[in-house]
């Protein structure tokens, strides 16, 4: 513990990178509420000041829920992949609890009431513990970063940008004006969209399966020493998911962060991690991979590796096992790490938070002020009662002294991230092991339209390969390269029709596949144009656990015909193409 | 009928007021996110599109609640201000309902999930009805407007000044290109503070008791003909709260709005009407009033005049019978309106809507999808179910087929809304006849400062008003004038002196009384420094129903011993006093 804490104190504080702040951030005023507080605080002050409705006039008394253990996960699978078992615990939030503790007062006189934008206490307070002494113990500057809630990482991104980049107008401003952000170049296209109207440059760096490129032609460094400044600024931020990346599903390994983050200091970038997927990281996916690839075809582990070894444990078995945040080597406090309850809890919570220094948090929270507010309480007091319930509320008071209607507290919230990543990590195993199992098709019919040499050499061997994959080690998506190269009729369509074709194919009974084309995920024109179409994103996410592997089958049974059609003349959507990307639609 | 069906079809569609969109927004990609539904719809499709996790994996199996009926303001009170009856309802929401009608689907397997940044479908699809059939009955444009969910109409008031202002950098931008938003002479400064960090002019337009003024010195039509080029652009944008203004409570007549609307028409500006208090209006105010002040000293009457009888009733007798929004005079489509369920349901809910011609509700959708992307499922789902509760849900499956437990429909929303304005027309007639009665005060002692005049003309009848104040039509909100100029210390300390030590000295036992100084108000620093000093707004809400004449004693026994006061040695704060003005307090 004595060495915890001269890991703290002898470190630096983060640097002012103020300068960074758009000028509307810089023009937002600096609150002091606090100095107000001490008389709202005062017994028996009469508040007339505020215009806040007394909460006898809330037509809630409560709020409940059936809600699962953290040990959900772990308990025996009905055959529906439900738990067996029915829900065993009420949670309730009674209209009063009578505490003055703000931490404990977790009640819907204060959660529905007007409250402060860090966050509704109880649940800020959890989640600021979380996020800097266990998810992030060891963040390099000194004091540590700040948190404040989100309405969810679309929320957490939009007021990064909004508070980090000036808009430009190429009507009336200079070019030289013109900000930039960087994106893997294949990326989730509601960030692009959060960027691109406001008329900044969207610059793009290549991806392997170890995340965002530093080196070599189409990497980081490339992309900055040779930036051309006809263009505009130099990139001053940087959009990434380094865990199990949308779409590709690339994990960056802290090596290739080391690097990268060199690069953004030397270029003074601040770097926003988005980080949806965080809890879900897959150590065993590289053994399956080398089951049927060999160990010298998969890439190197990043797991087991003991990162913390040099610091401070999270406390946790399962998070010291993660591959950890940029936060982790930022000594700059260049990093702003956006995190959200959708995929650890559910999407339509539309709560998260941001973990960043300071000084940027509260430029954020000015924002918040004056946009969200706060986050719903509805879902504030749910998510807090879920993690925090104690003893002495309205639920447990009827029942004995057990722990029966307690919250999760940390150690069941850690319980249920591992649990849910044990759930996923089966879902990637039974996706991936139909996918490789299918990968080749054999081609038992004359070749009608082949005349090239390549072609004419696999026609002997007859069995060719569909797409190709790597497993990945973290998130919801499997990243499929559709082999065109080998379909019988690419010289008749050429590759991007049977690209197209084989979207629309799946679509068609028997298969019903509905997947996301890889141009969906194209950031610029040039990458839309270009490679992208030779992608398809599949998740593992949206069905019922044991739906995975038959779903999969149909994916690959779907391609397997597909190799067989004699034409396209079937997908008369192929003419008047309408692609998903096309139509702008938003994927998760 | 067929009357109403002429009335909508022979007018003219919305003006195309794109020109006032900005940048960034006029930047955002159209999406047509519909045309990909048909598969999503198709029976037996597989949707590996999305990372969309499955329901199975979210903690929740129920969200409940005990749940007020709509008839709890006509029941019988206790001494504690609360119903004698327990909560007499249970709302229960399922996780998975099962029905494929998506307007009558409310579950957690949808609201929980991603959803469609219009708002959750049952939810919306009411919300919507509501606004364009019952609240604007007689928005005149044809097809009358459309509506969006925000999160709380800060939200809401965020996206409609990011889609219609463009920032403004005085270090680089011409000022011609600056543009400006009228405010109220007194405004909710949070609002200031959404559109002054963006570098815009804020323009102020006196203000009487029947709202913003639109004619004489500081009217509208004096700011907008009278414009000084030199400071920027004429505004082209308004906020105004034309309902129960914060913070002076008053209320615009439908003949100011005529006025106001076609100078907004005639200088093309764009109209942000926000409402938070538009159900609590208060026609027994006036005659309250004109029993203590006589029938001449109060103004006209505003209610009772059947505003819609030149065209559709709303189909309830509350509605009529509320001052209509200046959409019911929108010919052009240039009124956005800002609903919330804040002062409704509940502030935490963060839950509002957006009425505006379609075109403009549509940017705000694009606006939205990158932001917010909706508001939370938790909330929605919730406010959902208390209204719409079907028959088949499980709540009420185990009950006998009675009405029990179904949920308010629009019925019991109108009728909550009214009760819920009875219960602060009691409010509001509690703490006005309280402040009336003891408006004067008699100073006893000899007046050891009294030089002047008109000072010495009151010492001969011993009796001084200390304050004045109009009677609200509308709102929460008491705006009281401080009579300083009544004070026996005013020639020692001054105007702002005096009437900031009373706003301390409230604040000191016994009284304990915080009211928001005026100050807190003042958009500008002219008005700031000039006359806010001079007021106090008092909150009817936020105490015990109870307790509303109570506290109101309070703060005239304030007053009255303040009156009282031989000097100020005591209110030591004065010297470096610290007012929530310059703590940048944010404020309800």
């Amino acid at each position: 513990m004595a060495q915890q804490q001269e890991f703290r104190t002898t470190q630096r504080p983060p640097l002012d990178l103020s300068h960074h702040f758009s000028q509307t951030t810089k023009n937002r005023l600096s609150s002091n509420v606090k100095g107000l507080y001490k008389w709202f605080q005062l017994p028996g002050m009469q508040n007339v000041a505020g215009g806040l409705p007394h909460e006898s006039y809330f037509p809630y008394d409560t709020l409940e829920a059936a809600a699962a253990r953290p040990s959900r996960f772990d308990e025996p699978k009905s055959s529906k992949g439900k738990s067996n078992k029915p829900a065993e615990w009420h949670v309730t939030v009674p209209k009063i609890q009578d505490t003055t503790d703000i931490l404990k007062k977790i009640d819907l006189s204060t959660a529905l009431q007007y409250g402060t934008a860090e966050g509704y206490p109880p649940l800020a307070t959890f989640i600021r513990k979380f996020a800097r002494d266990h998810l992030h113990p060891n963040v390099p500057y000194a004091e540590g970063p700040e948190i404040i809630m989100t309405c969810g990482s679309t929320d957490g991104l939009a007021k990064a940008v909004e508070a980090l980049t000036n808009p430009w107008n190429k009507t009336k401003d200079w070019i030289r004006d013109k900000e930039g952000v960087l994106f893997e170049e294949f990326a989730y296209m509601n960030a692009v969209q959060t960027v691109e109207p406001r008329g900044l440059n969207v610059v793009t760096v290549g991806v392997d399966a170890d995340g965002m490129r530093a080196s070599g032609p189409g990497g980081l460094a490339d992309v900055l020493e040779n930036w051309d400044f006809s263009k505009g600024k130099r990139p001053h931020l940087m959009y990434t998911v380094t865990l199990g990346q949308n779409p590709t599903g690339s994990t960056t390994s802290i090596e290739r962060r080391k690097e990268i983050y060199t690069l953004c200091q030397r270029y003074d970038i601040i770097i926003i991690e988005d980080e949806p997927y965080w809890n879900l990281q897959f150590p065993s996916s590289r053994k399956h991979a080398a089951k049927y690839r060999g160990e010298a075809a998969v890439q190197a582990d990043l797991f087991n590796r003991n990162y913390n070894a040099h610091g401070r444990s999270s406390g946790y078995e399962f998070l010291d096992s993660l591959v950890p945040s940029f936060l982790s080597i930022d000594v700059d406090g260049r990093v702003v790490r956006l995190d959200t309850f959708s995929k650890t809890i559910a999407p339509g919570c539309r709560l998260g938070w941001i973990t960043a220094q300071p000084a940027i948090v509260e430029r954020i929270l000015r924002i918040t002020e004056v946009s969200t507010q706060q986050p719903s309480g509805f879902v504030q007091v749910m998510v807090a009662q879920l993690l925090l319930q104690q003893q002495g509320s309205p639920a447990t008071a009827r029942k004995s002294a057990d722990k029966e209607g307690l919250g999760w507290t940390l150690d069941g919230w850690v319980q249920w991230l591992a649990g849910l990543r044990d759930a996923y990590e089966r879902r990637v195993h039974d996706m991936c092991s139909v996918l490789e199992e299918g990968r080749t098709v054999a081609i038992d019919r004359p070749a009608a339209h082949r005349r090239s040499s390549s072609l004419d050499s696999w026609s002997v061997i007859n069995k060719v390969p569909m797409y190709e994959f790597d497993w990945p080690l973290a998130g919801m998506f499997l990243w499929v390269k559709i082999r065109y190269d080998t379909h019988p009729l690419l010289e008749i369509y050429g590759a991007e029709k049977v690209c197209t074709a084989l979207w629309f194919f799946l679509l068609k009974k028997p298969f019903l596949i509905l997947s996301a084309p890889g141009t969906m995920f194209a950031p610029t024109e040039a990458i839309r144009r270009g490679r992208a179409f030779q992608y398809i994103r599949l998740c593992f996410a949206p069905m019922a656990e044991d739906a995975v592997t038959d779903i999969s089958q149909h994916f690959v049974a779907g391609c397997r015909a597909f190799w067989q059609l004699e034409n396209f003349d079937d997908i008369e959507e192929l003419d008047d193409s309408v692609m998903p990307e096309k139509m702008g639609l938003q994927m998760c």
